[in-house]
Order: C-alpha cells, then sequence, then structure tokens
C-alpha cells in the first residue's frame, strides 16, 4: 500500500515536472513569437497548449484514483492535495502564454509591442521565466528554493507592472489606445503567469519542506 | 461514518452557498461603485474579499479533514474534489470584483467608464450576476442548471466582450488611452468572473446530477 503510494505520487511529481517545463517553455516561446512578430511560434504554443491541458487532466485522475485507493491522511494528503494546487496553477500559465501568443498573433504582421515599451516587456517575461524555472529545479529534486525568494521575484514583477502602466499613460505614449490596450493586457497576463508561478512555488516549497503556503 | 461524512458534506454545502452569495454580491456592489464612481461601496467590497478569501481556507481545512477521517470513495470523493474546485472558482471570482472596486477607487471623483461604454460594461455585468446567481440557487438546493444554459451564458458574455472592444478600438472612441486601458481590463474582469462562474457551475452540476463537467 505504501509502497503503491510512493510509487503513485512518483509518478504525479514527474507530470508535474513536465508539466512546469511545458508552461516554462509555452512563456519563452510565446514572447519570442511577440517580440519577433513570428506568426509559426505563435500558432505552435496555442497549439501545445492542449497538452498542458491533457497533462492536467491526467495529474487530477491520478490523484483521485490515489485518494480513494490509498486514502492517505496527514502530511501525505497535504502532498496530494498540493500537487492538484501546483497542477492547476501550471495550466493556468500555460493559458496566459497562449494569450501572449494569440496577441502576437491578432496583430501580425505587425509588432504588438512598441519599441519603447518592448524594453519593460522583456524584463517582466524574464521574471515571469526565472520563477518558472525555480519551480521546474524545485520539482525535479534538483534545488531548494525559500518562499522569501519567490517574493522578491514576486515585486520584482509588481514593479515592473507599475513602470508599464506610467509609460502607457504618459503624454509621451505616441502609439494610440490600440497599442496602449494590447500593451496594458500583455503586462496582465506576465503579471498573472508570475501570481501563479509563485503561488505554485510556495505549495512546491510545501511540498518539499513541509512549510505550509500563505494563500495568495 | 456515513453520517459524519453527510454533516461535514452539508456544512461545506452551506459554506460553498454563502461564498457564492459573497461573490454574487461583491461584483454586484463593485458595478454600482464603479458606474456611480461611489468611493465608500468600492472600498466596502475590497475589505470584504478577505472574507470571501476565509471562507475559501476553511473549506480547504474542511475537505482535507473529511478526506482524511473519512476517506470517501467513488462518487463521495469526486463530489469532495468538485467542492475544492467550486471554491477555488468563487474565491477568484471575489477577487475580480475587487479588481472592479479597485479600478472605480483609482479614478475616484472621475468615473472610470465614460458615457459610450457603460452600456456595454453594464451587459457584462449583468450577464455576470445572472450566472452568479444561477450558481447560488443550484447550490442551495433551489433550482436545477443544465450546463448547456451555462454555455450560452458564456457566449453571450463573450459576444459582449468583442463588442467592448470593437467600440474601444473604432475611430470615434474620443476617451484616450486611459479609459480605453480601463475598460479593456474592466471587460476582461467581467470575462474573467463569467468563466469562473460557468466553470463553477459546471461543478455544481456535477455535484448536483452526477454528469461530469468538461475542463475550460
Amino acid at each position: 500500500m505504501r509502497e503503491e503510494f510512493r510509487g503513485d505520487l512518483l509518478e504525479t511529481g514527474r507530470l508535474l515536472v513536465s508539466m512546469g517545463e511545458s508552461a516554462r517553455s509555452a512563456m519563452h516561446n510565446a514572447t519570442l513569437a511577440l517580440m519577433n512578430a513570428d506568426q509559426a511560434r505563435a500558432e505552435t504554443v496555442i497549439a501545445r497548449d492542449a497538452e498542458i491541458d491533457a497533462n492536467y487532466r491526467t495529474i487530477e485522475e491520478l490523484v483521485q484514483h490515489l485518494l480513494a485507493r490509498q486514502a492517505p491522511v496527514a502530511r501525505d494528503l497535504r502532498l496530494v492535495v498540493s500537487a492538484l494546487h501546483v497542477a492547476a496553477d501550471l495550466e493556468r500559465m500555460g493559458d496566459l502564454a497562449a494569450h501572449v501568443a494569440k496577441t502576437a498573433l491578432r496583430r501580425h504582421p505587425a509588432m504588438a509591442v512598441p519599441p519603447e515599451a518592448a524594453g519593460i516587456i522583456a524584463s517582466m517575461a524574464d521574471v515571469a521565466d526565472r520563477i518558472a524555472g525555480k519551480i521546474t529545479l524545485v520539482l525535479s529534486g534538483q534545488d531548494a528554493v525559500r518562499a522569501a525568494e519567490l517574493e522578491r521575484d514576486d515585486d520584482a514583477m509588481d514593479a515592473l507592472h507599475r513602470h508599464l502602466f506610467e509609460l502607457l499613460l504618459s503624454p509621451g505614449w505616441s502609439h494610440g489606445v490600440e497599442a496602449g490596450i494590447d500593451c496594458a493586457l500583455l503586462g496582465r497576463f506576465y503579471e498573472r503567469y508570475a501570481d501563479h508561478a509563485v503561488n505554485a512555488g510556495n505549495h512546491v516549497v510545501f511540498m518539499v519542506t513541509g512549510e505550509p503556503a500563505q494563500p495568495r
């Protein structure tokens, strides 16, 4: 029973690592598609989101199966429920990467992001990638991460988000309403991606260390 | 054991009804605050979001407790896991209502929504309220709802969302970038609120009828 539980948990962990890598790669490629008006890359990101969704459903089934057959308690139970939370966050991160890709596609062959905003958006993408990378490392057991570190990354993202809005609302913004709306929504996609990544990271920290995650 | 399970489940259901009513009332009041530049009402919505968050944590604890002590299987287990999904969606709906209230507050004493966009935003708020109302009725056992009905409401919301963007991007839009961005973000908040509401509704339909919900 115990060994079967460990086996199911290991399989869940493997799927989470795979989802984490996919969610990270999705946003990485969505950003490249956005910054280079790369239609093919944007379409690939959107198509591959179905794989992340499928992994999510598999984890949900695995967890329900595990709960039904093994009836874990105490720390094991919290571990299993945390896995469900992490999977839900990673699934949503995939959706947000697809939103970025769709924005690139909607403006193709034009660039969705004017040159003045490209630096901030690229920095937001860097922070998003950094957080997603940490989750994947911790999930695959290659590194430890502290909740405080994730909070710092999240603060960096919030500062960039504010900076972006200052730029969009400054009298010097000469790119009109459509580009302004696109950049505002892109900013929100990256910020939400980071929120979900930090949320997932906190659950992962708990899964690894037993320290409870703070709800966000 | 069985009776204890029913008791815990009933308590979870009561909390879900309360969360559903709070999430519905939050968006109703956020919309009123938005349309009337009503600072006090906006502040109340933001402050009360903490109650919804607290209910969510209580449901999480109740569900973990229930899983640990009762080890439900089959349909009972799916019911419990569904309750967790519904609670997560309702919690997020509360957040989105708070975002609408914050938008009203940021522009106070000015109106965040120019008159031309007020009709569409009000219609989005109506659809959001309609879906949230259906969930609460079904959760409290006062009505039945079919998944197809929720899909129609969601289609209505998507059509309004497209209509809003056509307005914001039309040559006739004379309210500049800031109002354009505010309205675009507001549109996204209502649309996401409805997505979560439909998602929650599908899980509730499953809880009541046993028909599986489609992941969105």
